[in-house]
């Protein structure tokens, strides 16, 4: 019967890793709530518009955040995954899991605050270009000069920002360390402990392009802020990279 | 006995299509929070009344608010047939739902004010003609007044909205057509095939709505943004209309 | 085996009503958050205490906020065991939860206005007449003078919260008749179809409770407000009472 | 089958105890969804930045909010144990539950403005004495300043601190004390009824320390706020020390 054997095939991963954690537990929708809320004070709170124009000057940090939800939903999937592909639920997940929550919290307002800059001035700039001189964008500008960032706090926000993810990143490292740990407890096979292996390894790569973000701005200066924030857009680049390499190399080592 | 057989009833919608995605998965609570809060936020957010005359001053936003929550139900409505009939937590629906869920709630705030303003336009006339002098209506009028648009700012708001709910409904056509795509690999019957071709079909329907109503803003300016915004009440008759048709030839092609 | 014995036993209530909606739906997933921010912003939103004295000052509102959070709560709980017992998710009962949902948000601020009132009230005559003496005390005397009722107003309160109620009432009691009209579909016992006219029953008796308080203001105006609001207390009293005989019944009749 | 094997050991706890209610209710999801939206709130709420002068001061509350977020995780925690150890909802538990939410929705704002205040004294402190002289660590002392705390407050607030965390867990003690009494209904084996007392033990060592806290300032004043504050300290020396005398008698009397 089709139902059954959808079921079935649902409890093996695309990469052939058993889900161990399929039905979620309390942690998961405490996670899960606090992801929805931060997602969704993140996009409506600080922006109550009363008139018009406030309505529309809003809309120009659109582009912000867009990147600031796929981040905090790419970290979701992060999590997700990870609880799905384990069912940990052992102490130090449970410890792990409460600095995940602390340090998305905590890092939600420098998050807007950054990608909402960014975003403004990208669309603000690229408006007024095409000669749009309307009050909504003037609202606009406003707003980016009463937020006007000098160098030195620049070079402050790219290392905020950094630290953060990178801190991120090591929590869920940790939490793989752990479950590669319990290997045998958890009976993963070798292709399930080599997939292990390969998300730490990932993590490991977006915390070095972390660092070396946080490095270009602390020996350059905040007047390298652009190049700091550029070094981000290795990711897209190497991960997929790698990734298709471990796959590869999997499919040699015939696991 | 009775129990069993409910659960079994359950399985099968009352178009006779199996659900493949009853248990709930991570996304589906993700979704849920964000739409909860959302909802919760349309209703009370910028209003804490803090004098007895604010407070009645904010009920004459009901009829504004009572659309806004059936739009919103109706989306999140859409979004767990979707969920629960196909069951696919695939990346192109993750991909599709990450989506869905920044336009949700970036269109929160245009819609909150759109129907804010219309509800209370409209029950502050209702009233005023009923001989109403109340403290309340003043500060109602007040707040109208405050809000008022011209007709270039209707016309702007009028394609907001359109443009909106169209991506929106773009992105439950794409879900459901990244579903047709993987109909063999779900086992969908010929009737099931049949039931995912009406969704999308009536999606298409509603966008197609959406875009009538931008052409007439486009077409005669904001003095028109009445007869723009009257258009939706197509949906109301024409959707009915062509479910019923499918559903009738359903049953000729004894699916 | 323990264990098993368990959740056999979960499965019935204790009135011996066959629990047919054990696994919550998406729909139940939706309102559970709506209810939890509601209840959250109940207590904490309006009042960002900054310095001392106001968060002395919040404190006054404490005994309003626990019968507004165990009314919300009492609410969650009729909703609650309407999906455990009848695991209804059809189109009426999915149109009804959605206006139960819409009730709920659009009585919360009327709600906390009425019981921080009140609430306040109570709590710093009290302390004025124990001789307190304090700023906080000040504070809340003050934001009480700020928000003074007079006598039309008092009217118009208690008509909103009663007619409020009578309306969720109401939308539970049309959830009832519903499950009822399916009575033989989710083939219940006579034991339970007895068991949800009680339901019924009871929520009648509730909503002749709100019919009765508005009445009164009705008849005697806000001056009779006391009175009114006082009216309410006839629901613990009665309710056991009524409960007490409908169980009786069912035991005389053997069900 | 791995698989199978791994479901079997998530259904006993580390110590031995089946659980008993793995299936999460709504009653549960209720409470999660208040919890994440209180640790949410915390973090958040009263702090929206909008130059980066403010944004970098909100940090200085960093160390305050960590503790504030632990010590709320660490409530769930124990709230969630015990659902999944008894899988209780009974009436008793359901009120239980609900003085609960109550209970932690109230001391959400004494509790931040407790740890906000106490970490932001210390983050500053440390950074002054580092010579740090930055427009942020101004708008930091300026805050403190702002709330400062008289000796008579100081008493007040530790007080009040210790009377909401001491109510808290005497809630706990009391769903322990009817999961014991109904230790017969649940089939709890030896094993289980001794985890069940140390449980209450526990708990009960958690209260006393809160007593112990609030006899300092009761006796000593406000002067002696920092030795009551300390005080809690205590917890985790003793906590972990009754824990182990417990764990080791237990494995003495062979259960």
């Amino acid at each position: 019967m089709a139902k059954k054997f959808f079921v079935e095939r649902e409890k093996i991963s695309s990469d052939g890793f058993r889900y161990r954690g399929l039905s979620s537990s309390r942690l998961e929708n405490l996670t899960d709530a606090v992801f929805g809320f931060s997602i969704t004070l993140l996009v409506i709170s600080s922006q109550v518009p009363t008139t018009y124009i406030e309505l529309q000057a809003s809309m120009y940090s659109f582009i912000g955040f867009i990147f600031c939800t796929m981040l905090l939903l790419g970290l979701w999937n992060n999590h997700s995954n990870f609880f799905l592909y384990y069912g940990l639920h052992d102490k130090t997940t449970k410890a792990l899991n409460a600095l995940f929550i602390f340090m998305l919290l905590f890092y939600i307002y420098p998050l807007k605050y950054l990608f909402s800059y960014i975003g403004t001035a990208i669309y603000a700039t690229l408006k007024r270009n095409l000669g749009d001189n309307s009050e909504a964008l003037k609202v606009a500008w406003r707003d980016l000069a009463a937020a006007d960032l000098n160098v030195l706090q620049w070079k402050d926000l790219i290392i905020r920002f950094g630290l953060g993810l990178l801190l991120i990143y090591l929590i869920l490292v940790l939490m793989h360390l752990n479950a590669n740990k319990k290997a045998d407890e958890l009976e993963l096979s070798d292709k399930e402990r080599y997939i292990t292996k390969t998300f730490i390894h990932e993590y490991l790569l977006l915390m070095s392009v972390c660092v070396l973000s946080i490095l270009i701005v602390l020996f350059f200066g905040g007047r390298a802020a652009g190049y700091a924030g550029g070094a981000y857009t290795l990711i897209p680049i190497l991960l997929p990279l790698y990734h298709r390499y471990r796959i590869r190399k999997m499919k040699k080592l015939e696991l």
